[in-house]
């Protein structure tokens, strides 16, 4: 059955009506048969995986999971079940995608999927308490609801869990690819400490690049990760591995950079975060960097509008009353201003053209490793999708 | 010389010059013979798996390293070198003694040994941030230098670097041990949480099996999990396994009541912690709650001092201010009067009664596993030690 599920919208061939599943793809990234494509090998690889992540959180001790099991979005805070809005599943479809691509049995591959999703989830949880970030997939984080200690050690547990499902399983690519997940979340947990230090400084004092390097520590390297797993559980060499980690890295910068779009100008009722979070919070995403750098009149009026408050806290511990969004200090006119100053000043522009560049950067490595384009048509649907979000 | 270092204080033949190292020993808890060959052991241990212990840290990235530096006191909060005080080696010891005792080659265990002591630094760090704990080995514990989101990140990184040196060693009991050492972290977690909600409760709202059974989480398993590893690495069978776990399990439970006695008594120049600092910070430990169960009237004095707050913060976000210790409200003549209270009331009599038992416990499992007392000697030796320290 999990076979048949990861069949269906799979684009190594079997799935090739439901796009143009040609060379063609490689260049254009506006089908809508791609997107639907995207969609459908997300949602087979949500059915794939959800068994196995249900299965190892289940054998939580009940503490930890309750506060796993309303992470993922499986119970409310009261533990009655709800419906489950757990996340695109995109790390896992991409180990599964990888795997196929690469003329592997994605059957074999459900673990190292599930692995790197828990990895991912522990992340969040970690982040979320670092950040005082309130919101989580249109939802209260789950630090808000259970306190910090919970919301720490149910992140550890998952980590826990993630590298027991990688020990125990017999794949002969299963320790390889626990040492690669393992090396990924000390990349994790660097890109985090350079977001948090990054946000320490003054608007004027960060440099693009170091704010490019961070997300590609931050967000490309799980999504680099997961490609890999998922070349190193087809049985790849060493190369393929590499430009399938590169193609996930590039693909994961082009999606922070859309991301960041969507932090900014994004639809509070589709992101699930409050209308210009991230400028309420005075976050340097990589769109408002651009924006200060240019050199713009609107630049001066940005900067001058980030630099009114001196910096932010040293981590959890001294913002434990801050909380996220609106209650910083920025009203809703100020919010529109901010944005505004980063469009004029050529932030968003840049955002799009630079996501651009990397999808077209990801596109080669893809192409390096699998010359086959209707082979790597899944991971470049997948990819193209996270690139491609409207909002 | 890795072996040869090991071979100084071994308890399996070569060392016996430095005790009887006679089946008299798992009767006798005192010789002086025993503690040398424990501290002999000790050093030995930690002179084998540091460079190995600092080849892993040394491969984080500057932000995490620099924090972990600081932690294992290798390094000042600076950054300039220090003496190092990392802890006294007891869990890679075990693991080592474990291997040696079954017959195995330490040598070849020395990652296993590492990555059992990264485990216990990453609880270390995260515990200290969310109890608010300000002092670990003498000095300022790493969230106080550095910030939560810091010393989170370096804790996530230790668990990580862990499992990163398991899934590298090509040992064939490698990824039985990674498994291991995952569900343990579980455990480990389920323990710490177990503790912070016991320490939410009022202080007759606790019963001491529930305070046993989190001691066994949160200290037992992992050094039930470093002799499991070592029998492991000796290529053991399931039952010596089992048996040295539960060895471990039942020492480290001694070690908790001896540890908690020296919370309440011991001396703070021996101890890195400021006079009666688990009963300053009114925790819960072990002597506590069996003098509060005690039926005397010295457990109704206790309640009453141990009553007068009605409970603590939530976590590290709500206890950001209050750090441990001294400025929670108990002067150093009522901190008198508690330990008093906790000694009348039988509190400090039964933990040693309690820790003796769990001692001839963890003896019985040990020959189980090892009936030669000779091979036993080593991990007899060390479990001894851990039980037998002055205060």
């Amino acid at each position: 059955m999990t076979d048949t599920t990861m069949d269906r919208g799979s684009g190594s061939g079997s799935g090739s009506s439901s796009g143009p599943g040609s060379g063609s793809r490689f260049r254009s990234g506006s089908e809508a048969g791609g997107e639907r494509e995207a969609g459908e090998i997300l949602a087979a690889a949500r059915l794939c995986v959800d068994p196995e992540l249900r299965r190892a959180v289940d054998s939580l001790p009940g503490s930890m999971r309750r506060v796993v099991l309303y992470h993922f979005g499986w119970e409310h805070a009261d533990g009655t079940a709800a419906a489950g809005h757990a996340g695109k599943a995109i790390r896992p479809a991409l180990v599964l995608a990888a795997v196929r691509a690469l003329g592997g049995e994605p059957a074999m591959a459900v673990r190292a999927a599930a692995a790197v999703e828990l990895v991912h989830n522990f992340t969040l949880l970690h982040d979320d308490v670092m950040d005082r970030g309130t919101t989580r997939r249109h939802r209260p984080a789950a630090w808000t609801v259970f306190g910090d200690a919970d919301a720490i050690l149910a992140g550890d547990a998952l980590q826990a869990l993630a590298q027991r499902l990688l020990a125990e399983d017999p794949h002969p690519g299963a320790s390889v690819a626990a040492a690669r997940l393992a090396a990924c979340v000390v990349e994790l947990c660097a890109g985090q400490h350079a977001d948090c230090a990054l946000e320490r400084r003054g608007p004027d004092e960060v440099t693009l690049d170091e704010c490019l390097a961070m997300a590609e520590a931050k967000t490309g390297a799980l999504l680099g990760c997961a490609c890999a797993l998922g070349a190193v559980y087809a049985g790849a060499g060493c190369e393929e591995v590499e430009a399938l980690d590169g193609f996930g890295r590039e693909a994961g910068l082009a999606f922070q950079l859309i991301d960041d779009v969507i932090g900014i100008w994004g639809d509070p009722r589709r992101t699930g975060k409050p209308a210009g979070a991230d400028l309420a919070a005075r976050r340097k995403s990589l769109p408002v960097v651009a924006a200060l750098g240019s050199g713009t009149a609107a630049a001066g009026e940005l900067a001058e509008l980030y630099g009114r408050v001196a910096g932010r806290g040293a981590g959890a511990g001294s913002g434990a009353g801050s909380g996220g969004g609106a209650d910083v200090g920025l009203g809703e006119g100020e919010l529109a201003r901010v944005a505004g100053a980063v469009e004029r000043a050529g932030g968003r522009d840049w955002a799009q053209v630079h996501a651009a560049d990397r999808m077209s950067r990801a596109v080669g490595q893809l192409a390096r490793a699998v010359p086959d384009p209707e082979a790597a048509g899944g991971l470049l649907a997948l990819a193209e999708f996270v690139t491609r979000r409207t909002y």
